[in-house]
């Protein structure tokens, strides 16, 4: 047990909760003033959903002892037998802070997924939602890379690198909510007057940039404790790495998704800007402590590029409404993050990872088979949250309408389903509402 | 001394200076437009005043060598003799860093009491009640609880478990200035306009919910400072425990304060829930490292219905106007919290606190003596509190008037107070002016 | 290595890439409605620049191995040879930590620098200005100051002292942005309407001040990083002065501030506050270490009064238009936080400090040669920096034109500069715009 460690980890799982209200001001921001409260009020919803479920049985299936690779058992309910002495997963803290600091991500991960859904779900469904979906998607995942499933014993079982690795989350956390926001918005259907009649969209301004500002920098803040922290341990000097890393990548990734915008529209747009910044953060997570810095500035370069290309492509290509860009900046690039694994890991690092001897390599420092290893894990994360979400979403349609009704939608969500007006004193225009 | 102690209590120092803007946040998102500034700046000016006083006199008279039980003495007046060494309280970081941690707490109490007197309070008769209320108020009950002082001391003296237990302030911070909070509402009356000459209360609603939310959201971070920190020590792995029943007794206070609103008035109230999930924190201050993760959920859901009820019987029975629900938040719950260590304490904490051999015991874990020590420091802060602060008052206002003038309460209170208003920009409807 | 100083590390690290952003809430406040995108672009832009500019050479021309006292050669370029041993400058993080966490204090310097040029700056020449400004400026009076140049080895070839001491950043960070902020807004000329014909000013007020102080406020949490990080290390115990000293200057600071408004203009004004409350931070920012906590009231107790003299002078005497106080804030305050190190340190930190033996004192405890130290340095801080920046930025213009054109500044920055309307739903009021 070492008292740096845990003071750190305290301190990332603080940061990382904090992460949750900066996305509720972040997507807040982006919508319309008559639904920024609903808005607000789905992330806030999961730090009280998610935090009770982890409790009960979530960290069990999640972390628990394995049950044939695909899901923990129930022995950790109500957290039975976790306590201060170290855990399995990490050795110099108490077991229990390692399950408030993945809490944290648990809580984020649908939170994430709201903004795409933004404006028109149900409340009611958004909490039926959030309770099924972090049991049936969430909970199975991360324990297939993170909790000693399936996808982190490709190495062991099949020679693959070191099976597949995300060192914060890019596939854990982001590009399983990333994938979810897509068949969520699938499903949902575009907000009233978004696609005109012959498809070409309307432009639905966010109402409050400032705000949404606001929101992506607590996001970048948080960020650090969600990426150093993975390392479980603040004693891990890996964490230079990490820090560099993590701010390296976020700065390309606004950079170039500043020069994509101000080269093809002949204006920087600042909401692009800050969605660039956050994809660069998604791409990042996953590869942070295997790259070193030059690397760090390619991962984020390119995911500003993907960031704008996925953002025109799923709304003027697949004609879906995403009002915040969640699923480029989460999907997409929670793909790519993971993927760039598999490319850029430089060997440095990782050691005996998944119980595999050696340090973690992609395909241009020479080990092909840890991108395959990547791949897989992307490939199934796409595959199986789409399905299971698309599938969930349309039979819960069934029985709980996702969306409120015409009227509601019109007069705005947050008069039918959090009862208080966000500006009461403000004038408003009619022309954005 | 050790490196990741002294480190942890820098950060939550910084952690609950930030919970002070916080607050500021909160209270004046609840507020009118007309007065946000005013509110803010009673948060601001905690941070100035109380940190003067607290160098001069302040830290000696709450912490110093105990006279008779009942407050400290002026030894440590100016720091004098407050360095770098292990201080009396903490044995493995100085004692300066120690006396700026608990500064901390000394800025918020005050602060955290203005909301319930929000939108008609003189500032100057502000200052005036800032200094002498922290005088005479806080550093007594904070002596009494922390500094050794008789509450203290009931184990020892009496045999009533381990004294009054108190871990991070459910009582000599939030009881305290719940208390307050209340007695001056009484004196000063209700804002003009709140109650309808047959008593009915008319709503009045605030100005800016999302800050208000972010005000919320960025106690709830200070908050794992606050209740963490109070460890003194990074490296106790008690705060494992204190991490996880800070977000769960939050969490489940939010949802309950959600399923009361939404079953009475058809609808969940987005500022009700802020207000448990803050209500929860509160309770959850001074069990949060002497209670298990069950008795966390349960303390927490049981502070998120004690907040409703408390918000209605305040302003329907008691007819008092609290416009920020302070009395309930930090008062009733306060109460709670500190009473629910003399229930749920499970015994696997404290050895040796307070003088006392062996861990802390509830009544429901055998020990009533324990719930009488809770119950006479409850009742204590309550009479004592309660006395001091009303005749103070109707003292203070005989010298300076406490409420501004009518045709400044109309106008606004930012125009006299601030000088500057927050606004000039933004067209605002004259309805709620 | 010690873990409790690497976690230390990483969390000062991250809260003072926090500040970035709260500079850009302070300003964005500060400025009117159709100039806030882009004022708060200009810090997003730091974040994304100096990030890349530190990788490619900045961190080895500020840090790397001395050339002749004047800069660092380009030996750790591309950060080569910046890894996880311990490096020059701290025996016990990981040197790419430090790299990481001085990279924060290069964005910021910049973004500082912004506020005193709102509302009428080009953006893509604020780019231009960045890119060259930190080459140019920051780097070397960093490498002179922290990086063993010529500056701080005036103790040892000089016997001045400890040579030119500056424990966090009053002359490195705040003067030389200061004394920037000065050159600039002299080249660029006022906004229009800021002057009358007969030079009398007209108040452009800010247009959302609750979000200026959130961003002191933001500041301030970070300061504690600023400042406490600078031991650069969490075990050392000097983070206990520096903790107590930050607290109490900047209280000081805003208490003083308030008084010489009230007593002046009959109402405190909340936005001189604030300023005050960052003059304060400011000014204890190179003395934290250093000094006692009297001394430390007393720095912050003049500082906000140089703030408020500072302002008036600018604005009445110099005629100079500073929309946000920037230059009195950092460069007035700046350079009087690091001549009270000369003035009242203690004695009781530094020993050994620039290869220097024996503690820091200052000109009241005995070393007049100190007092010279820190006037040299500040004399060539104020001098470099401001001959290098006004033909820099009068060259510039030759080649860029620094200013918007009259119908883009009438219209609004953000229009022409980001695209995005702030606050599109929001009716504005047409007075102020």
């Amino acid at each position: 047990m070492n008292s740096g460690d845990t003071a750190f980890m305290l301190i990332a799982t603080a940061m990382v909760m904090l992460m949750t209200p900066g996305l509720a001001l972040f997507y807040g921001g982006l919508v319309r003033s008559k639904n920024i409260l609903t808005t607000m009020m789905h992330s806030f919803a999961c730090l009280g959903i998610v935090s009770i479920i982890w409790v009960v049985y979530g960290y069990s299936l999640a972390f628990g002892p394995d049950v044939g690779g695909i899901i923990g058992n129930l022995d950790w309910a109500l957290l039975n037998g976790v306590g201060l002495e170290p855990g399995r997963y990490a050795a110099t803290i108490p077991h229990l802070l390692f399950c408030a600091f993945q809490l944290m991500f648990a809580i984020i991960t649908p939170a994430l997924i709201t903004g795409a859904w933004a404006e028109r779900m149900k409340f009611s469904a958004y909490l039926i939602f959030t309770t099924l979906w972090i049991t049936l998607v969430y909970f199975p995942v991360c324990h297939w890379v993170w909790g000693g499933g399936w996808l982190s014993q490709l190495g062991k079982n099949f020679a693959l690198g070191h099976g597949h690795v995300d060192f914060a989350g890019s596939s854990v956390v982001h590009m399983t909510g990333g994938v979810a926001a897509l068949a969520g918005a699938l499903v949902l259907g575009p907000r009233r007057g978004k696609f005109k009649a012959d498809g070409t969209p309307n432009a639905i301004p966010g109402h409050h940039i400032p705000m949404a500002m606001v929101g992506c920098f607590i996001l970048a803040f948080g960020w650090f404790g969600f990426n150093a922290g993975s390392t479980l341990a603040g004693g891990d000097l890996r964490i230079g790495v990490v820090a560099v890393n993590t701010m390296l990548a976020s700065a390309a990734a606004a950079f170039t998704s500043m020069l994509y915008m101000w080269n093809r529209y002949g204006k920087p747009d600042i909401s692009m800007i800050a969605n660039g910044f956050l994809a660069g953060l998604v791409a990042i997570t996953a590869p942070c402590a295997f790259v070193n810095s030059v690397a760090a500035v390619a991962i984020g370069a390119i995911a500003g590029i993907f960031l704008c290309l996925g953002v025109f492509f799923v709304e003027r290509v697949m004609k879906i409404d995403d009002p915040v860009g969640a699923i480029s900046v989460h999907g997409v690039n929670g793909a790519w993050g993971v993927l760039s694994v598999g490319l850029f890991a430089d060997g440095t690092y990782g050691d005996g990872l998944n119980g595999v001897a050696g340090t973690v390599k992609g395909l241009f420092y020479g080990d092909a088979s840890q991108f395959t290893a990547q791949l897989i894990g992307t490939a199934t994360n796409i595959i199986f949250v789409f399905v299971i979400m698309y599938v969930f979403f349309k039979v819960l349609d069934k029985f709980v309408p996702l969306r409120v009704s015409e009227e509601m939608e019109l007069a705005g969500l947050d008069h039918s389903e959090v009862a208080v007006n966000a500006y009461p004193e403000f004038n408003l225009n009619k022309t954005h509402r």
